[in-house]
């Protein structure tokens, strides 16, 4: 498993806490994602041989929202 | 048929946008409702005889915003 650490612009409520939670969890080798809104915050732990950083990032940006940098 | 404008606060995106246009929606006497994010406004066209305005204000607040004032 690796950490990884994105900040992400757009994030207003709890409704794109669920989106963004939701569909990145639900990406096969993502073991566990959490927002912290106030922060544009996303905390992601993911197995890398898996899935890699930008299907995860994608999958965000699906959402409508912008991957301003990570930390990987 | 009556028209009613809500302003309503803490709708943020358009996650906020479906959860009240789809609740207040779904009310029985709602003919329409329309959401305008910029300003905070919530149009409602209802039928008094069947639905209140205190009903259609209470769903709104039941999704976690405030309805701050209404010329109703």
């Amino acid at each position: 498993m690796e950490k990884t650490t994105l900040q992400v612009t757009g994030m207003s409520c709890n409704h794109c806490v669920a989106a963004v939670e939701g569909s990145v969890g639900k990406l096969n080798g993502v073991h566990s994602v959490e927002v912290i809104l106030n922060n544009g915050t996303v905390l992601v732990d993911y197995d890398p041989s898996s899935v890699s950083i930008n299907t995860i990032k994608e999958e965000i940006e699906d959402q409508g929202y912008d991957v301003v940098s990570s930390n990987s």
